[in-house]
Parts: C-alpha cells; sequence; structure tokens
C-alpha cells in the first residue's frame, strides 16, 4: 500500500552465536511476529568489534538493533519487541496476567537455569546431588503452573514459554552428558508434555541448534570448569 | 463523587521487612503514584503462614497483595503498579526508552548489587579486593550512564532510579563497615550527586529505615557469612 514503507525497510539485526538460548529466544519472538530481520553471526572467541560497541558491559548475545537503536538483554529484548512489533502477542494486556508471565520467566533465568546448569551440568559429586536435588524443587513448581495448560502463555506460546524454551531442547543434551533425569514422564508429566508441545511447534522446531555439535560444546564446557580441559 | 469507590476501597498490601531494599521499591512507588496501602510487617525469622502462602516459591518480601490478587518479585510489582495506576510513569512511553530503564534496573540487580553486596560486605582479603574491583568497574557504567542527567528516568524518578535507590542509603553503610569508599565524590561525581538528589526527594527521604540497625544487621550479616557470627 505506501510505498515508500517497501523502499524504506526496517534495519533489524539480530547478533547471535549458533549455540546462544538467549539469542535464540529473540530469534522465536521476531519470527512468531513475522518480523524480517538479518542475523549476525558472532564467535564468543573473538567477538566482533560491534558486538563490543553495542553491548560494551556484557559483551554478550543477543543483542537487537532496530533502526539504529541498541537493546541489550534477551528478556528486555523481547518486552521490546512485544510494545513494537503489536501483532501476534507474547503478553497479555491484563497487568496480573502479565506479571505471571515475568514471574516465570525470572524464575527460569535465576532458579531453573541456575540449578541445571550451574549445579548439575558444571558439577560433580555431592555438589552435583545438590544441585539436582535443587533442580527437581524448581521443576516441580513448573509442573504446577503448567498443569491443565497447553502453554505457559495458555493457547499460544508467550514470554514464559520463550524464556523457558531452551528446556524443550538443552535439557535433554544436559541429561545425557551427565547421565540423569530430570523431566521424566512420571514425575513431571504436564511439564513433559509442554517441552514436547513446544520443541515440535511452528516456528521452534525450525530453528533449534544442532543437537550433536550442542553436546559436544557443553561437554567441552563442563570439562573445562571441572578443571578437566586439555586447552588446545 | 462516587461514593461506592470510597466504601469499596482497594485492597492493597505491601508485605515487607524493616530492612528490605527490594520492599522499599514497592513502598516507594506506591508511594510517588498516591497509591493509599497497608504495610505488612515480616519477621524473617518468624515469617508468617501468608507470606508463605503468597510467595510459596521464594519466601520473601516484598509481595504485593491487589484486591485479591499476588504479586511477588520486586522489578515484577513495579510493572504491575506502573500498568495499573497509570498516574506519575515510573517508565517512560517510548519503548526504547522503556528497555533503557530496565536495562539498568537489571544491571543494578545483576550486578551492582552482587558485587557490592556479595564481593565487597561479605567478603574480606583478596576476594574482597576483586569484588572491589568488580564494584568500581560497575559503578563506571552508572556514572557514565546518569552523567548530564538529574535521574536515570530523566527529570523524574524512574523504575531505574527506584531499583537502584538502595545505593543513595546503604552504601554508605556498607562503606562503613568494610573500611573502604565505593563511591567517592572525585571519582564518580555524577553518581554521587544523584545520589544525593535521590536520598533527599520528596517520600524517598521519609522512607529510608534507620541507618543505625541497618549497620547492626549488615554487621551481623557480614559475620555470619564469614563464619565468624556467635550465634544466639
Amino acid at each position: 500500500m505506501d510505498e515508500r514503507k517497501y523502499n524504506m525497510a526496517e534495519e533489524v539485526k539480530v547478533f547471535s552465536t549458533w549455540a546462544s538460548p538467549f539469542a535464540l529466544r529473540v530469534i522465536w519472538a521476531l519470527k512468531l511476529k513475522g518480523v524480517e530481520f538479518d542475523t549476525v553471526h558472532e564467535d564468543l572467541i573473538n567477538k566482533s568489534p560491534l558486538l563490543l560497541q553495542y553491548n560494551p558491559i556484557h559483551k554478550k548475545v543477543p543483542v537487537l538493533v532496530h533502526d539504529g537503536k541498541v537493546i541489550c538483554e534477551s528478556l528486555v529484548i523481547l518486552e521490546y519487541i512485544d510494545e513494537t512489533w503489536k501483532q501476534n502477542p507474547l503478553l497479555p494486556e491484563d497487568p496480573h496476567q502479565k506479571a505471571n508471565a515475568r514471574f516465570w520467566a525470572k524464575f527460569g533465568d535465576d532458579k531453573v537455569m541456575q540449578s541445571i546448569g550451574g549445579g548439575v551440568l558444571l558439577k560433580e559429586g555431592k555438589e552435583q546431588e545438590e544441585g539436582f536435588a535443587a533442580s527437581m524443587e524448581n521443576l516441580k513448581y513448573l509442573e504446577e503452573e503448567i498443569r491443565g495448560k497447553k502453554f505457559f502463555g495458555g493457547e499460544t506460546i508467550g514470554l514464559a514459554d520463550i524464556a523457558l524454551g531452551w528446556l524443550a531442547h538443552y535439557l535433554d543434551i544436559v541429561e545425557e552428558i551427565v547421565g540423569l533425569k530430570l523431566i521424566d514422564q512420571e514425575k513431571f508429566p504436564s511439564l513433559a508434555a509442554w517441552k514436547q508441545e513446544f520443541a515440535n511447534a511452528p516456528i521452534i522446531r525450525e530453528n533449534w541448534p544442532d543437537r550433536d555439535k550442542l553436546v559436544t560444546k557443553y561437554v567441552v564446557v563442563r570439562e573445562a570448569n571441572l578443571g578437566k580441559g586439555t586447552p588446545k
């Protein structure tokens, strides 16, 4: 309709790495909204000057650049995306429901990811046992929250689903590496169902990083963290 | 005007402790907006059944109860307050400015509070030196951000000011306890000016917890953490 609009296309760029579950959130959100964007592939061993310029504090992906505006921190970027492109909302209108979605997204980062990543993947022995116990307790809260619902966002994928979405792909990888089962069908039937539902949803399923490569990466990360790495 | 409004007053309750910088955020936000509320004073040694019922996951203050709806996590509560009571907005309208405010609020919790609380107050020796260096780097970023502005929110107190506001009262206490100066006039002139401006702003200055009591509390917390506590 408005030809100028097509000529003066919006600039939307996502700085990402192939493995980052945080960058994946931003990619999912943009694709769910049908926003076209370019991906800038970063190598964390050799970060680009542009990444360091755009995110000088955290020096991390993801970074979203939208018409010259720079936004960092994946949860902050999700809110920006939802406010900027209104179609297919990630957050409900109601302030209380919105607060709930934000609560679970934050819980996912502060507690679930900490206990599974820091407590299980990167530990062994007694420390890992403690991390496993903490993870199971955190997953129990998610199980209670998702019971009777398709997604944390209700019938459609919302902010909390996107924030917790890494579980649907990366958790199996952690389980395989450490040889422990975290989300099993019997203990967490609703969460297991959500995991499958989310992993296989359109857009989500097309954007998972290669599983074998992720296993290799996280084995290296684990060994380095346990002081067993062989630096090359 | 509307008599029913007065008869069926809103229920607004804040679960708080006398010392919590997180609960203080909620109290400031409600007062800045002129929302009447009741405070439920919690004792963290002996938490009320209601607090445990309302916040079973984190078991912490603050909790906001608004007409039967329960909201936990201080930054999530601030967003809820801003969306529910529109007067004196804490967040700007523009999505990019909003993202900036959220970025600094999150930076305050993830980095500034971690490095000063966990890295300086609760450590000694070499670990404390590292925490001090990290704190100084984090404060440098705040100094750059606040330069030329009255508040992080511009001319008025906004979400980032409220989230970082603990610095304006609790930082002096940390400095006194550990005998180290973090925000000094020469290194961080703009941040020092913000600290004073914020601490003395109406509503803020009337709600600080008692300084001497805070010193006593944090000395105990520090000693317990260093394994020097004498449990009574």
